[in-house]
């Protein structure tokens, strides 16, 4: 028997729900999908999209018999719907999110949802990207993508499956993890680097002839920085919701540089191409599927 | 009448110097390349893929009779290229050189090459990548990229004409600079990037668990890391060559770093949503060729 979900409801229907909807869609796994969101035109879209069914509302006609709800806003927005749609659950309703940080989902889901602590699996989808919106989304988003769960201690074996298996049928493989590892690894992989990113290009604009300084930025620097394109009030929950281990992050980081800046200081060209070549060995590998 | 050179002579047969060579012969724009370098498989490997016509040495019979001589190795070797040129370059040979710093090859320029002043022409082609060597090489590396010429005031207007025709016949756009200009906006837009990027690979690199942090980096983190894959001897000589205005790129990222280390601490939400806002208007607008 094929994994299938009657109704989902998605709360925010950007990039990670819509491309959520589409997927399951697109495999077969789900009858109607309704959304829910803050911007009118953007349900508007998703509607015109074929990305979700019908526009619902945090009520319990549309969430009293969802088989599926997936939170994929901000993580800054979550607590206030958690609160929002406690009184409206059904019994049997899954809850899953999509926010890239788990401990602050955790503990807003102890907090606003203690009668749901069983039905509710928080989850990060590993496919983000610099563009957002309705239109971004696309059925194909989450193929061969890494999923992590942080499932809570006391979330019902079944509920955790229907999440595994929803996302197993976008074409994700799916990874476990406690939400405190969770949230370091993915502070040093994604958050520190976007947070490095969004400085770099914020420095060269704050310069007074900033034109001439991009003009000859090239292919490296475009690389570098397109993840300075991300959706900001996202990486402001982010920062936000994981600040304890970005800070800790991006201190080793500053500890880091301020060692290159000794060695550039000293001209020890030998100290320098020792972290180069070490960075340059431990990427190559990385790439080549050496090191994960 | 189109631009056509008898014999060039490249030393430094890789990603540079070999998508030079291949270039100009897939336009018609040269007789006979000749290549010099430190590696005698890498100098075999470049005339076995048609990249060089011959091995050469650096000699009269090599160099006396070119019509230009491009120095195409990282540019901590160049002084003692030029030294070793000196004797045996011929009296209408035109010189120019495919390093990431201006500054110093023109320093080095006036003092070992003080007779040839009026027909060395340092440029700088914008078209790094991070693989290198003669197999990275490609006829159409420079198709529509920039090369910035920072001639000397000694240069004799017809060797800055050789050098910018030998690169519009590559296919890319030829820009000037003063030197010094040059190495402000590359510390900027390119030297410090590749510095923050070797800086964070490092840094996961030396984990005791990398590999789990290695496992869950996606394309985020590939992208901004991208160009920590690049040459590690080659981005040695460049941090030590463009060292005073690197490091004043440096310490202003590091201040910038620390306000917002200092906005996380605060748990400052407006302060980060502003700063990422800034910075992905900025990067979009770039993107769209909407600021240079």
């Amino acid at each position: 028997m094929s994994f299938r979900l009657d109704k989902i409801v998605v709360f925010g229907v950007g990039l990670i729900g819509g491309s959520f909807a589409l997927a399951l869609k697109k495999a077969g796994a789900v009858g109607q999908v309704v959304g829910i969101g803050r911007s009118q035109a953007t349900l508007d879209e998703a509607l015109r999209l074929g990305i979700i069914d019908r526009i619902g509302a945090c009520d319990a006609a549309t969430l009293g018999n969802a088989d599926l709800v997936l939170l994929a806003t901000p993580v800054g927005q979550m607590p206030a719907l958690m609160q929002a749609m406690a009184p409206h659950l059904g019994p049997k309703t899954v809850v899953t999110d999509g926010g890239s940080t788990k401990g602050d989902v955790a503990a807003a889901v102890c907090q606003h949802l203690p009668q749901h602590l069983s039905r509710f699996v928080p989850a990060h989808p590993i496919a983000g990207a610099e563009n957002s919106g309705a239109a971004a989304a696309k059925a194909d988003l989450y193929a061969e993508r890494k999923v992590v769960l942080t499932p809570l201690k006391e979330n019902a074996p079944e509920a955790v499956e229907r999440v595994r298996a929803a996302w197993a049928a976008c074409g994700a493989t799916v990874h476990e993890m406690a939400p405190s590892r969770h949230d370091q690894v993915f502070a040093a992989v994604s958050h520190l680097p976007h947070l490095l990113s969004f400085a770099l290009v914020r420095d060269l604009a704050q310069r007074e002839n900033r034109e001439e300084f991009f003009r000859f930025a090239a292919s490296g620097f475009r690389d570098f920085t397109r993840i300075a394109a991300s959706h900001p009030e996202m990486w402001r929950d982010i920062c936000i919701a994981n600040k304890a281990a970005l800070l800790g992050e991006l201190e080793q980081y500053q500890r880091q540089l301020e060692e290159l800046r000794q060695a550039l200081l000293a001209g020890d060209a030998a100290a320098l191409e020792a972290v180069f070549a070490e960075a340059r060995t431990v990427r190559r590998a990385w790439a080549e599927g050496k090191l994960s």
